[in-house]
């Protein structure tokens, strides 16, 4: 099968998604991570491997945070780095994606961060790189509708390696809006391809999709059973246009039915660890005193978020 | 007779516009490039010429494509970058466009690269920055109303030389809204300079400006006849606005008559190269078959056009 | 008494006010900005002294002219900076101030450089730093509310220095919206801290806050008796917003009764100087033969600033 994150000697050519990545993949980008989580305390935060290199931010989507992340992710590794919010930009003067990507492309990118609100906008342009011949351009998937974000699942799987070691042996719950998260999709095609032998999602019934069951994931409506004797809980943030949307009655019967509270939290292995991708909504998928208790993981996360990012990309650049 | 873009020992100071600029200049300017152009194959696209200048992209009139190709020109030659969006800044608080000017040149700046919606707004500056004795400031115009846009022009013949090599022998036709077009004004104030015998203009006679006669190009509303054995055709991208200023019918009325498709391209000579300079109204201006086939050269405009501009930085710099 | 300012050491670790910032403290900015006034006339305008640096500009409030000095300043060390318009970004997703604080905290930032319409917003983050023990963080103010702008301050006090030597034989005036100045503020506590004998302020008794007289300040309503015989006067800049609030009536009335004419300069010394912080209202509060004067030291004021602001970060991130 033609897989278009992988170059034709297995190579990764574009991080696209997680769904199908090779686990050799996954750990040769966790392992390049560690070797970055210490840079981030050196006096110099900066390595030369993509010194001269050109790194474009495309954001079709506003996210200042993930932006960011990538920007510093960047000049640590002394690339030149160029945002463009191309929502207030080319195409609003008619030019079409693809006639953008053209042209960026032949300013001599090397790289492009790719943040769109459509499913599947990264794959259109790794396929027209492919079929124009373009391979000197690598793509990074920042998010693309509900469908992925790989970078935020290979951090996730980063903080759960460095807190558990083995995943073979763990029991991971996803709670929240499972049906609109890219996070979480990318998250269980991760973890599946790692070995954890149980994952568990947690929700109100019209936020969790069909066909989970499939890919051996166990759902759950109550919150209590879901989070019993796990040792991994991630908490996903509730969009706020989903709040109004009729899928759920509010914020606070959200909160009452699945918010993570220090009483549900003991249901859970005592040295469970609780994540979030950020930013957090206190009071509504978590509350304060779990976000700030001591088995919170979230800023940990962010930490290793900028080396994993710095693996991703220096890993492309390499290729 | 004074020319603000030379300084006293007739070197470049600023760059304003192709009218008057001396041959020689331009030769400068499209051989400096030919040694940059191979620098964005190069594994570190980086050459130090310009490390530790500050460079201020102050963009009166967004324009995001432009702007990015000098951020990557100015970032090339490792200068310190900063962009300035004034359309919603100082000017916006009542400070005069001069005090706004003069507080940039105290911070010590290097250049400054202007866009504007007014014509000569770039030779305000560049008067007043010679009125005050700060020489220290050097300017390059990326596109002052419908006056110039010297760099597009700049790199349109570059490449027209890597392609025709000699300038003395060609016909080259501009199509479209000439009348409106800063494009167009560089282009044939620099064609003409470097000796090209036939220049052709192809539009409704609204879009013609008056006088074109005096410069010695020829004027064509039939782009049948216009296009007949041409070696080099430039189409315009044809303004948005424009579009409902009653000046012409409609997009598609105007694609009947002047867009540039496979039949008429035919006309020109065999080995004729068709140019655009982004973004593309594909439909209007130009037919898809048109801007994909093998005479485009779309693209190389974009990467000779990223030479070009740290061409004319470098010198500038230098000077 | 605790002071947010100061770590244990008595060092600086934070740059949040000029109230109670030790002589010394001051000197020593002073002195190093020296150093730095001359890198602006080099060919390469920069030092090493942060390279690898991560400098987060948080502007919650937008300044494109204080965004731009501290992205210069950061440049010309070599630090890395990234720019964050938080207004429309994370806090309008509902993410707390101090969850984003701890996020940037968390991809090992160095240094904030906070603007805020909130009086207090950096001291807010300063404690917060503390109370977590992220020490590694420093934040210098770039203005907050009413309250502050010590680095406008100290760029005040550098240029006063450079021309008048010696504070202790010094009459200061400081003309306009003293109530809602956070530039006066900082000036008057500068001032006073450096042993400036006599400070003057002038204004409508609207514009007069309370309480400045306990702190040595002399009140003139009366332009013209608040000027006689000043070796320094400092123009502040009329707020738009507050030409329509009542407390004064309009901009030409104010420019009658504060605006600094020739005819009103001639009361002071005849070898005082005229300070603005920019940007001016030519014709509000400043008379355009003063701005343009043989007295004024705007423009030097800004390059000063500069070097100011390369001390004060350069400081901090030594510390």
């Amino acid at each position: 099968m033609y897989n278009p994150q992988l170059n034709k000697h297995g190579e990764l050519q574009h991080l696209l998604t997680t769904e199908g990545l090779p686990k050799a993949h996954i750990y040769s980008i966790l392992d390049t991570a560690e070797s970055f989580v210490s840079i981030g305390n050196r006096e110099v935060k900066k390595v030369p491997l993509m010194r001269g290199k050109s790194v474009f931010n495309l954001f079709f989507e506003n996210s200042t945070r993930t932006r960011t992340t990538f920007e510093i992710a960047s000049k640590r590794l002394s690339a030149d780095v160029i945002n463009l919010n191309i929502a207030a930009s080319s195409t609003s003067k008619g030019e079409s994606l693809l006639d953008t990507i053209d042209n960026l492309a032949a300013m001599h990118a090397d790289m492009f961060v790719v943040r769109h609100a459509q499913s599947g906008a990264p794959y259109l342009i790794a396929k027209h790189l492919h079929d124009t011949g373009q391979h000197h351009v690598h793509i990074v998937n920042a998010g693309d509708g509900r469908h992925a974000h790989p970078t935020q699942g290979l951090l996730d799987m980063y903080t759960i390696r460095h807190y558990k070691k083995d995943f073979t042996q763990l029991r991971v719950a996803i709670i929240g809006d499972i049906l609109h998260s890219r996070v979480a999709r990318s998250d269980i095609h991760a973890l599946t391809t790692l070995g954890v032998p149980e994952v568990r999602v947690i929700g109100p019934l019209t936020l969790l999709p069909n066909g989970l069951e499939h890919m051996g994931v166990r759902l759950f409506t109550d919150i209590n059973e879901g989070l019993k004797d796990v040792d991994v809980i991630i908490t996903l943030r509730l969009q706020h246009e989903r709040m109004n949307g009729g899928l759920l009655p509010s914020a606070q019967e959200f909160f009452q039915s699945y918010g993570l509270t220090l009483e549900r939290l003991a249901l859970a292995k005592s040295d469970a660890i609780v994540m979030h991708p950020g930013p957090m909504n206190r009071g509504v998928e978590i509350d304060s005193t779990v976000a700030d208790g001591t088995q919170a993981v979230i800023l940990p996360q962010v930490t290793f978020g900028i080396a994993v990012r710095m693996a991703v990309m220096s890993i492309l650049a390499g290729n």
